[in-house]
């Protein structure tokens, strides 16, 4: 009656039967239309974003995730989200803050000597080249401890974090210069710039300051370099959003400000609130910095150290001529450089009107030693008249420009009034536009604070969904809605939640510009991009103690874990290296030992090691978290902590099995049902056009290399049946059926793959 | 030039023009699909999933988040993930193990003394009634440190984790008895059960053992009551996923297992792996428990203590015939008992077939003692074929089966054929097959394994994505697939990415079951349901210093935190309170102090607490982490830290604004206007048939609210007017300017909305 695993050619033919060709469904398109009240605006949408299984997004969005302290991976147009990256904050699932190589990065920014386990993550930037995005790092900032962090698109992992030697909070950044030369960030509240350091708020104007930081970027080693980074002073003006130029403005950086009236609130203490003192007068000041002249400063040596980091004061800044400043409508946020870096577009949240600076006026203003003022710290004021181009009325809490890849088209998010306008801010004429749901923050468009915007989507990055989603308690996601912007109207086309933290920009670039790889080398640490010392190959398993230290040097490969039992004594210092030895796309493995607080995730090729101390005695199970292959939950181990100085009783042999030679033939016999299976799927593969398609060609690479591991345990179990050792060669022929599980899995998948891709067949 | 902030009538004229009845965008459907190289199949797969803005899913979701240790919320059919929800890792986007209540939460899952920091969630429950889920709370497990949690589906918040006494991991959990009397869980690696002590592995057959724990839960208390739960001791033989019996099996639990070899590997000293000798025999054994006697057995006191917990031992059990074993084909996973609580279906892995046992045989053989033999344990064994109903051939790698609303009918997802099987369980006929992309782990049907799953559509819960999205580095989302079951033949309609965790296990309830909260009782700890000790009532905000204790009773609202400067001395101990003083849904405001490792997330009506040691000198911003109105940016506030001893030197008044009386009287004018704006609104509203609509009675209600404050505000105006203090008469009139911008935000949301829904005229 029972049957054992049959894997016979019927159970094939059975799956080729149901698994192909499926009959259409019943309802008809008119019916489901009407029974889920679809307009004929919804089908259009729908099919603007629907997806198909297997079928690729055009655009990728990089957003940040707020106080989560990750990144937000997602697809347009389909508005799948890809992955969460973690950044600021440990996240299990990606072992990253559980390794020790993960751990390391983090630790890289601790303030202070204090452990930081979160950040606000508020503006990513995708490295740029000749102002094009070119998809190969990702920077993104802290705003809660100011720090910025570098993820390498190759494997979008976070390589970097680095913290702000002067500021206590930041804002405006990351963004990159139009060759990625450097990374910036501006502060955000004002506070003593060194570190550690107390003065009282009588002395705000005195000792408090703002800053702007250049991070100097190596490129080939995928780092920022803070020894070659440095700052320049600002008053104490509360800077915000920032902005690289490009084209003829490339060489400036411009930031925004609020509460340039550098007003101190103290509701409890009866004083006006922030809010009221900080909105009070007309205007702000953009702050117009040449950061090219300034790196130039500071390798002549003209800048002042500070907690060991390069500063320009601002009286060097003044003096030599690279700080100026210029009146802009009062609690701006974005600061926007139009494509061809003529112009730069302010939003002044408190204001109806967008403002459209000139780069050339302000320079020509510059060279005139035309100012109207400056401010109560000898900075050079540039008079609005004199620098703006235009100002364009556009509607209640304008926020944030993002620009089309058509001339002269910009995008503007509208707070108050919840809308986008589409305008054109050479001529100032508002061309449309539409209602989003509700309070939009920043929006993006393609590319579309590139040199090269593409156009056709926009997203609004909503910060409020009240009654947009199925209700999942006070606290609500965020809605991320997709515009089409490719016609005149513009189209609102999909409703995005976001699930987990609460972004505040984003950026989306090609998806063809991004190349990440799906394997390490062998042994790679990934955090370092070198060869971790810990790594192991196959039969180099080992573990080793001295003194109270082990060290083991493990693998992981389906479904087993090498070793299988690591044995400690109650104190002793347990390090665990392990090196996923896979090279099959996905096939990562993940490592817990239970109750230690132990976790780590392994994606092929990479080596990561964990460290802990075995404080307490007893037998903790360790185990693979991916469900890695049909026999995952038999990927176990065992953590032995003995007391110290345990020695062994008697040995008894407790894990004999009383297998008889019976049970080794009809083992012997699955094997040869199982490789007539085996070969009928190779005869399948090998009768199509298979090489065509790379992905089969890894899968039938991967296959081969669990067949090939057969012959070991072949020689094993006919060892062990010359001895009649029955048990041990039952368990190794079982071992060899293993294996071809594994490869009759990898097998089917590819012969799927054929069917459903079209593959020929050939002689 | 310059204009101020000029909401005027003008401006909603504008947007009125723009904002609705968009014209229809220019691609037709044929250019869409044409361009997208959509099929007509396709097409209608959109129609069924695509969901338009402010449309709701049909389908709510719970899936575990696998080593991500979180719950992840998404909808049906849109296929949108909602929300994930802390559990057993931080979160800070949640304020989730940062602010002191949660962090009391992670405590209650600590174990032997240690913080564990992840968690490896699989299987989540939702409490049923009578077997039909009932939408209130939600269970689920954690397998690496074994642990169960409460989630309360009134907030989406974990209320409860507790450590199991016993095990050093778990699998078979979390599973509810049909009116959630109990929450249970079974062991899966056997070891020893008394904490922290260790056993040899040659004594795995003696001292190793596995178990059955039943958490009595508390429905009124939505809480696990410890003392009230109690265990079986069963055999090392790697106890699997369990189900709850219902109808005629209601009161008992079924538990599968592998490995009941008991084989021990030992690949680095030459011994063949885990992974060959635990799946060596034909079968393993489904573990049948009277879990309602063995509670009364329990509450007779026939249970021994073990580690201060109640455990029936192997022998009490059999001896009062509370415990069972049916062998079962080997390395099973799903044991999934049918919606008329009949049968028992077993999905062996490494079997080509499900096996249906009958409860009505198995109790047949229970009461008239056949029994084939007795386990090295002494418990009894059915005989399969006395207990089974049928077997029936699927595919390769059956693993895990749910139900449809039709009689009979079942699915079972294949993991070595990528494939789910549609099939009748009571007359053994395979129905339908659909290929899936790649090795499919757990399914789900909606409300599946209830006593009443409700059909319409079924989850693929794909372990790999390989090719199917945008590639994000080695590290791949997850991929569940959606496939409509309405129809005889089933239909593959959505591919989603998982972009954090790896599920195990989904439910799904009708959305209609749910009706969570959007807001507290003011001054409500969330983590205990109780009145917060710390919470404040707007007026009653202060600071206590008791010795180096600081304690804040602070508030949140609409742009200002209160107190907005907090001074402390360094060595202080801080303790922070703080209560959301919003009624409005969605306005969750978040708490951080820069470089102090400090945030909050605190929801409309919740109090939470902070605490942190002031061990640095320095001045520390501290903000809303949330964008919550115009003004976020402007909420915030400043943490002294000031050196032991510290003496102020003269004050001098460095916060003079120098305002005008043509300051004030411009900021009058603006209020004026703003008003004006208001009142336009306002008229809008009441024309119209808003109390119709919940929503938009919340919204009047808010902004209600935010004008009520003004009364106060001016009379600080007037009165400071009154004495030519014009920095005052300025601020506290720009402070009911705020509360004025905030009203005119809800209003425009309210009209907005108003528009959207086709709100009436009335006169």
């Amino acid at each position: 009656m029972m049957s054992r695993f049959a894997v016979k050619a019927a159970v094939l033919m059975l799956a080729a039967t149901f698994g192909t060709g499926t009959a259409w469904a019943a309802e008809s398109l008119q019916d489901v239309m009407k029974r889920r009240s679809l307009s004929q605006q919804d089908l259009l949408a729908a099919a603007k974003t629907y997806t198909p299984s297997g079928k690729r997004d055009e655009f990728v969005v990089f957003s940040s995730g707020g106080q989560s302290g990750q990144l937000i991976v997602y697809g347009i147009p389909s508005m799948r989200i890809l992955k969460y990256v973690g950044v600021f904050t440990p996240e299990p699932w990606q072992g990253y803050g559980y390794d020790e190589e993960s751990k390391d990065i983090l630790k890289g920014g601790w303030i202070d000597g204090k452990e930081i386990t979160w950040g606000d993550a508020h503006h990513p930037a995708i490295s740029e080249t000749n102002g094009q995005y070119d998809g190969q790092f990702l920077f993104i900032n802290d705003k809660a401890n100011p720090r910025v962090a570098v993820v390498d698109l190759r494997d979008f992992e976070t390589k970097q974090i680095v913290a702000n030697p002067i500021y206590k909070s930041e804002h405006g950044g990351a963004f990159v210069t139009a060759n990625t030369e450097y990374v910036f960030e501006a502060a955000q509240y004002p506070a003593p710039l060194e570190r550690k350091k107390f003065y009282p708020l009588e002395e705000f104007n005195e000792k408090y300051r703002g800053g702007m930081t250049y991070w100097k970027f190596d490129r080939k080693a995928g780092r920022l370099v803070p020894a070659q980074s440095f700052s320049v002073e600002l008053p104490p003006y509360s800077q915000d959003i920032s902005d690289a130029g490009k084209g003829p403005s490339d060489g400036w950086s411009f930031t925004n400000s609020f509460c340039s009236e550098r007003y101190v609130g103290g509701i409890e203490q009866g004083r006006p609130p922030f809010e009221a003192g900080c909105s009070a007068k007309d205007t702000d000041y953009l702050h117009v910095i040449n950061w090219r002249k300034a790196a130039e400063l500071v390798a002549q040596g003209k800048a002042q150290k500070i907690n060991g980091h390069n500063v320009l004061s601002i009286e060097t800044a003044v003096k030599e001529g690279i700080l100026f400043l210029v009146p802009e409508p009062k609690s701006p946020h974005g600061v926007d450089v139009t494509p061809d870096g003529k112009y730069i577009i302010v939003s002044g949240k408190l204001d109806t009107h967008v403002s459209v600076y000139s780069f050339e006026k302000i320079q020509a203003a510059i060279k005139a030693g035309k100012f109207e003022s400056k401010d109560p710290y000898g900075i050079p004021v540039v008079g609005m008249r004199d620098a703006l181009h235009n100002q364009v009325q556009l509607g209640l809490g304008p926020l944030h420009t993002q620009y089309d890849s058509k001339q002269c088209v910009a995008y503007t998010s509208l707070y108050v009034d919840s809308q986008v306008a589409k305008w054109n801010y050479c001529d100032g004429k508002v061309l449309d536009k539409i209602a989003v749901h509700y309070n939009i923050g920043h929006l993006m468009t393609m590319e579309g604070d590139s040199a090269g915007p593409k156009g056709r989507y926009l997203v609004a990055l909503n910060k409020l969904s009240i009654d947009r989603f199925n209700p999942v308690g006070p606290l609500h996601p965020q809605n991320h809605q997709l515009i089409d912007i490719s016609n005149d109207k513009m189209q609102l086309i999909y409703d995005m939640p976001l699930p987990l933290g609460e972004p505040h920009y984003a950026v989306a670039i090609e998806a063809s510009k991004l190349k990440p790889g799906v394997r390490y080398k062998v042994g790679t640490d990934s955090r370092t991009d070198k060869d971790h010392p810990g790594r192991a190959r196959a039969g180099e398993e080992r573990t080793e103690r001295k003194g109270n230290k082990v060290t083991v040097f493990g693998t992981l490969i389906r479904s087993h874990i090498t070793p299988e039992i690591i044995e400690a004594e109650v104190g002793d210092e347990v390090t665990i290296n392990l090196t996923n030895l896979e090279r099959a796309e996905d096939e990562t493995h993940g490592f817990a030992i239970s109750a230690y607080n132990v976790h780590a995730s392994i994606e092929p090729g990479k080596t990561i090691s964990v460290k802990f101390k075995a404080d307490k005695e007893g037998v903790y199970p360790y185990y693979c978290t991916e469900f890695c292959s049909a026999l995952h939950l038999e990927m176990q181990g065992y953590l032995l902590v003995k007391p110290k100085g345990w020695k062994a009783v008697a040995k008894k042999d407790a894990v004999k099995s009383n297998y008889t030679e019976a049970d080794y033939r009809a083992t012997l016999k699955r094997i040869v049902d199982t490789q007539a299976v085996i070969d009928s799927v190779v005869a399948y593969i090998t009768s199509t056009n298979f090489k065509d398609f790379p992905d089969v060609v890894s899968m039938v690479e991967d296959a081969t290399d669990q067949l090939g591991k057969i012959p070991d345990a072949k020689a094993k179990h006919e060892a062990a049946a010359g001895k009649k050792d029955w048990d041990n060669a039952n368990l190794w022929a079982e071992q060899v059926y293993q294996y071809q599980v594994k490869a009759a899995d990898i097998g089917l998948r590819a012969k799927t793959y054929l069917d459903q891709h079209g593959a020929k067949k050939v002689k």
